[in-house]
């Protein structure tokens, strides 16, 4: 069930997105096809199901929103093509694929990010159906997540902390700054736009923080765990960059302790919707059986 | 009466642009710090001044819209950081000052960009007092000409033209969308949000046209006449890095004439207007005489 849910949404966002996108043959050609390889470079699409999927809980239609959704995977791989150039993680390759610089060039691949996170705002505000009051306050959410106090505040924690030794709290603010916004941020932004109630919210909130952190732990038990061929990037790339995550600051078994509590925790949250909410259920139980 | 003006409105903007920021006590202080220095070196807040003039001339306070105002700014200086990039114009000064990367390194001047790009999208989201709807299509509008269509596109056919011989379409197609855009966007911002009517709208977004057209030819000019104490850059640089410009593809005496032709067209479209667009008269004048 979960996989056919991701199946139909992830088709819907990419159709959505080739749709949303100019084409190549825009002028300049050049600056749309960098946004698009790397749009199409074969993410999960994660951030958009999960607003599908809280939409849904909330008793909407998570494919009403489809512009929204997008703006948040254009958001997700802005980050992705900046956080791989040269003077951030310097990375060649990601998800199998080389990376947006190794492909355009470094002046072009900050061009490609900063033209699809700011059409991500042109997207996102062009969601149609949606009660403009709600649309302000869910797209400043979205804002707030990806930037300094969210995403970015992220990125820049974790680059200062390169090579250093930095504790428990730390890593949780960076990871907390880093994914964690953004996912909440895509929860909450489902819930919102299906009109969800207060109490609703409320769960549906905390179950994004107990999400986020799931996931970032497996993330890091990954990098150790995981094969090249699944997870697309060399295997151990944080050890040698000298990261400080989950899995160095304590230990495989811990951290695999830590993410099945913050599951649990996250079902919780669900326990007063129905079966309106079983894909909620199923990704985040499904996080702990991730190869990639 | 407009040197007044300007200074006026320029001290609101940076008192607003600092209550609108957060302080550099905030963690990971970094990143507030690099985008702050900045924000703070010393920019002419000429995109704020547009909108509020505009708002002014279409019956409105432009003070009213501080929120929106500061985002455009805080996106003209993101523009700014990124373009400086050793991968783009490599320019190690600014206004006088240290170019951001040579301060904070090429990582944190990347994110200081991607953070005040980010922000500013939350800031307009914040303005008080404007319907949502209006304010869902102004912010809308930003976005557009900030991103690939705009200034991420301008920005990109610069990228790929260094060196190379461009013709008089090219050179009109980037400056239009690398500038021109967002001093149109600015300025349309202004008069929605004052609740322009559409006559209005359509005078002042030709105003905005021909605005842009004359601030880049006179740019262009400034780069080759220009002393490197006022316009705070080494004169020259576009002749040095091989760009075509308006001088180099022209004259100087013939791009004059041309900056002069735009600024009557752009006086021409208030002719409708009273007092309230005298400063919109007085800015566009000024382009003829400026120094810096």
């Amino acid at each position: 069930m979960l996989k056919e849910y991701i199946r139909r949404k992830a088709a819907l966002i990419d159709q959505s997105l080739d749709e949303l996108l100019p084409s190549q043959d825009t002028y300049p050609p050049v600056i749309y096809e960098a946004m698009r390889y790397s749009i199409f470079a074969g993410g999960k699409r994660l951030r958009p199901v999960l607003l599908m999927a809280a939409a849904d809980a909330a008793g909407g239609n998570g494919e009403t929103f489809r512009h929204v959704a997008c703006g948040l995977e254009m958001i997700h791989t802005y980050s992705l093509i900046h956080d791989d150039l040269p003077a951030m993680d310097n990375d060649d390759y990601r998800r199998g694929k080389l990376t947006n610089h190794k492909v355009y060039g470094e002046g072009m691949a900050v061009l490609a990010g900063d033209g699809l996170l700011t059409a991500a705002f042109e997207v996102m505000l062009d969601q149609p159906g949606v009660d403009p009051a709600v649309l302000v306050r869910v797209v400043r959410e979205i804002a707030l997540a990806a930037g300094p106090r969210g995403m970015v505040g992220g990125q820049a924690v974790d680059l200062i902390s390169e090579g250093r030794a930095i504790d428990g709290k730390t890593l949780t603010f960076m990871h907390r700054a880093k994914t964690g916004a953004m996912f909440r941020a895509s929860i909450r932004a489902g819930a919102l736009l299906a009109g969800a109630s207060e109490e609703q919210l409320a769960a549906l909130t905390e179950y994004a923080e107990q999400f986020g952190l799931a996931f970032q732990i497996t993330d890091d038990i990954l990098d150790v765990t995981g094969t090249q061929e699944k997870i697309g990037k060399p295997v151990g790339s944080d050890v040698r960059n000298q990261k400080v995550t989950y899995v160095t600051l304590y230990s495989i078994l811990a951290a695999r302790q830590l993410a099945r509590e913050s599951v649990d925790k996250a079902l919780s949250e669900l326990e007063g919707f129905g079966g309106e909410a079983e894909i909620l259920r199923e990704l985040v139980k499904y996080l702990l059986s991730r190869d990639s």
